[in-house]
């Protein structure tokens, strides 16, 4: 780190502001940090899939958008190089889910983070790991 | 395969009926099959993130949801246990997206299929990999 | 469970007793458990690959061996169906490795687990994550 | 490519010799190529578990090997950042296995590989899919 990287939040509003998806998505940042993202969104009708439950691509889409944000939040523009989740319990309309980032392991060019994803009960609904690419271009 | 399952297409148009998220993604089914899935999708403005480029869960939902017909294609009702998908291209507004399932393992349990995601210029743009368990349950 | 069932320790007995790869891989166990493993590992000259280090196969074949005695040891035959692994520190020859297993998720037919592997000096080597099938033949 | 880079057999010369795991594996080199790596392995007793069949370390090691191989014979280092297998069929004592490489992407940082493992009779034994980082130092 050094004096001319942004600040975390600073980043995460260059990311998510004019970001139709994430809108779309309803997501609110919690909180923002270096490797940390704490997101939540609620889930709407015309987020299920033809079982009445929660798409899979939607909590992707909300661990997907952690990732991005947490490591981005060190300050150096970082790409998605490879990303994994399970779905471990169904989600339902007007279920509220909330993001768990941890930093696994952070080189200078990789880093690696597992993202649990819990609705309101507590219960892990999904299982993500992200792995970044660290670009040498700063924010 | 015995007389009681349903055929693929009939299958595929259960979950596909009334499966919201699907048609807000516009997903059009070009082809369905046992262990086959042929999507497309067109990628809208309200599909991107703040980089202008798709976010990274819409190839996934497309994917998603190839694995999910390709897989209940067959006849058995059959869960995603393990997803991983990697973005290789930048994908823009505008820019048509086609699946192509290979079903590379089927066995009384378990299906594991390669799913690559091209645009129309036929460059790679996403590859997904996904396990799925099949259930004893029929269509 | 039921009283029919196997304790941990007698299942992992069964897999590790003539299991002719553990024994040439040096694995000790430490601890055994339903959803538990511990093992141990120290890496010799023969384990290295042409950089010097511990070919990353060791690692895994060391993590692969929890995630067996962990499921395993639920006294339910348990199947590998997916397995990642990233290395996240280079493995030297003499490094004493140990395995810590979470059970991510535990349902009737699926188990996730993540098992981190860490040197003497308490540094995370390797993040592993399986999935297993979990048949209904008891040990 | 330049005129300083080594050739993709030279590469590997220089990483398998004197690499003690891959000739305790008795690895045979078949194919050497930019992106590209044949191996094949016979099981011994020595390799198996205490179900009678190969440990899944025996598999991904081969793979892992073909990965680095294939990956490096572009003649820049590159490193594994995250690796997965599934094992579809059981392996056992004699049975002679050979990796398949299939580049999928390779970008000026990331390269992508899927490696099929086949036996003697043709039957996929596993599915590795592999992400390497492409540093910029040269062979």
């Amino acid at each position: 780190m050094d004096n001319e990287q942004l600040a975390p939040k600073l980043v995460v509003d260059k990311m998510y502001n004019n970001d139709p998806f994430s809108k779309w998505l309803g997501i609110k940042r919690i909180e923002d940090g270096a490797g940390k993202s704490v997101l939540q969104l609620t889930v709407r009708q015309e987020m299920l899939n033809g079982f009445g439950i929660a798409h899979g691509g939607i909590t992707y889409s909300l661990a997907d958008s952690a990732l991005a944000f947490a490591a981005n939040g060190h300050g150096r523009m970082s790409v998605s190089v490879e990303t994994s989740i399970s779905h471990t319990e169904q989600v339902k309309e007007g279920d509220i889910l909330t993001t768990l980032v941890e930093e696994m392991s952070l080189s200078n060019k990789i880093g690696i983070y597992h993202i649990t994803i819990r609705n309101q009960h507590d219960q892990t609904v999904a299982l993500f790991k992200g792995t970044v690419y660290r670009t040498s271009k700063k924010w």
